[in-house]
């Protein structure tokens, strides 16, 4: 291989795909596999969960393939100057990497101990705009079941989607986020899938970099995202996801409307004290036009009132102070909505301007 | 005690003067004792080797002495929005802490168990500018040896000042960096003294917070700087410095004028491919007016040209990476002198534009 590309665009690849090598992988899957060809460059790494590719121009003298260390690669390519970056491989993986006076000479590795690089053409799609699918990935990742779950579906984020909308849904037991959105353009409808959330959080993070739309396509064993020349594919997480719909509430009893910023430095302020053998317990007593949010703990306790407008019910309730924090931060709206049952029974948080995001969030029973 | 304070000024002392407990402390020292008389709070905590005290206005409306547990009081001032704080305590130690909306209830500690409050009244000093002795820290601090050091006294900084200039040296055993600098002004020669750069680095720290200058005075046992109403006073490292004045060569065979920049970028590639089990070395190659600056590791090697400006003798000199790049970094002149006699003596590295700052590196002794 020999070719010449620009160091910019060839740093921004390098990060983009080595996201699917983080993982400390041993031996060839530390490698990025570099392919040259007509005028362009592709590169590619995988863990065998996630598998990221993209393609940049270059200037390309002599067609190759190439695998080399991820970390090294991107250390060398990060530490030149902007120029033009020289690529130039003997066949015995000899490669010198020249960049304006800095001359590196180092070894690839054998690329025929690499993984096949698997490419999927997106025919049927769903386009999302990137700053709404990057919105939905963050309202609702939060939200996920940890990696030690002893439900390892809820690791992962329920994407369907049906003739109305695109839906992201997480569960991790104590609460739940549900995010919709209209996609943009669809030739796919009646998905119904579960992602490994770290999947989407990668997504994100690639996303940051582009200002591209992204083409989702779905089938039966992969999650595929196109952006650009970029393509994100991952395997999907298999077993049944809770039965979500079920789990709303179909009435209020309580309907309490007030300001967000209020509630969550409230929160915060209740946590400090908040006990964590105690599950960051605070408890919300609802009377009147009032809330009175108080926690105690062998530091002290605290009490903050809040005006609200209140219809309905009066209702005292506790909560993992976390969880509503979690869910508070999330939301951009300047009110939020608490809908209410009783004591017992799990609470709805809202925004006031949008249907687009519900969050439910189980109380923490205290017995008298 | 009953005052109230404005939530800023509250905070900002509280971050200050909980520096001294950073060492994570047991009992009484985990705390900040405040004091109220006539129209001030003062705070003050110490760990034993810094203590830390600062004054801010209040309305005092009964005078008193309470000790409170540092993390949990920063906490709650830093979750209060901004306006007056009130603390108002009962003979008993039950404190209440309220801002706007938010109460808090919180119990003081005894603090008669509280070390007595030092104040260091200072009457001959040496005037620094803030910005000034910022930088004289954070110029020889990084060449300080390191806690595990086999002297300890090398852990420190020596000041030492005579009718001239103030000087802080830091010595490691493999290289020194020496800073000197007018005062301006000065009631106090002939100090020296070594201070744990510990203690420099959260007087930097703490001067990030204010504009004022620093007034420092020293004697046999203490390092006392106040900035404004903020004092902070430390134990000195006892012991014998190193008589680094005898380190510095007399002469030069070989000096080396060139691009700063350059030559970090440089070094920087250069560490990539050198390696760990050969102490990060990278060889310079000194002929005409180039340096060619190599590394090899198993990873491969790196060759990297620069244009120089040289008189006297080439020269092939042999470093551990990390401690040139230590030392450019903290130079922000755009060209450095480089002073060489040969390839087993030690090397001077100075910026081009002052004579404040010295850096001396000892070479890697390389058999050929």
């Amino acid at each position: 291989m020999n070719i010449k590309v620009d160091r910019n665009e060839f740093l921004k690849a390098l990060i983009t795909v080595s996201k699917a090598t983080t993982l400390r992988n041993v031996g060839s899957l530390e490698g990025i596999l570099l392919e040259s060809y007509d005028d362009v460059l592709s590169l590619y790494a995988t863990n065998k969960e996630i598998q990221i590719s993209t393609i940049i121009d270059a200037k390309v003298i002599r067609e190759g393939k190439l695998l080399i260390n991820s970390r090294i690669l991107s250390d060398i390519v990060r530490s030149f100057d902007n120029g033009e970056v020289e690529i130039d491989a003997d066949e015995n993986n000899n490669i010198k990497l020249t960049c304006l006076n800095s001359k590196f000479n180092i070894t690839a590795m054998d690329h025929r101990t690499f993984p096949n690089k698997e490419v999927y053409n997106i025919n049927d799609f769903i386009k999302m705009d990137n700053h709404v699918i990057r919105n939905m990935i963050k309202e609702t990742s939060f939200a996920c079941a940890t990696s030690d779950s002893v439900s390892p579906i809820l690791t992962g984020i329920l994407i369907e989607n049906n003739d109305e909308d695109i839906k992201f849904v997480a569960i991790d037991g104590f609460r739940m986020a549900i995010r919709s959105e209209q996609s943009k353009e669809r030739y796919m409808n009646n998905i119904k899938c579960v992602v490994p959330s770290s999947t989407l959080n990668e997504l994100n993070k690639i996303l940051t970099n582009y200002d591209d739309d992204v083409f989702l396509n779905i089938n039966d064993k992969k999650f595929v995202a196109n952006i650009g020349r970029t393509q994100l594919v991952s395997s999907l997480l298999q077993g049944q996801f809770i039965d979500y719909g079920n789990l709303l509430p179909k009435e209020s009893k309580t309907i309490v409307k007030m300001n967000k910023n209020e509630l969550l430095s409230a929160c915060e302020r209740a946590a400090i004290i908040s006990d964590e053998g105690r599950a960051h317990l605070i408890t919300l007593h609802f009377t009147d036009n009032n809330l009175l949010l108080t926690s105690k703990s062998a530091y002290g306790n605290v009490e903050e009132n809040i005006n609200i407008n209140l219809s309905g019910e009066d209702l005292d309730i506790s909560f993992n102070s976390r969880y509503v924090i979690d869910a508070l931060k999330v939301i951009e709206d300047e009110k939020v909505i608490l809908e209410f049952n009783s004591s017992n029974s799990p609470c709805l948080i809202k925004p006031v301007s949008s249907n687009k995001f519900t969050y439910l969030i189980m109380p923490v029973r205290i017995s008298n």
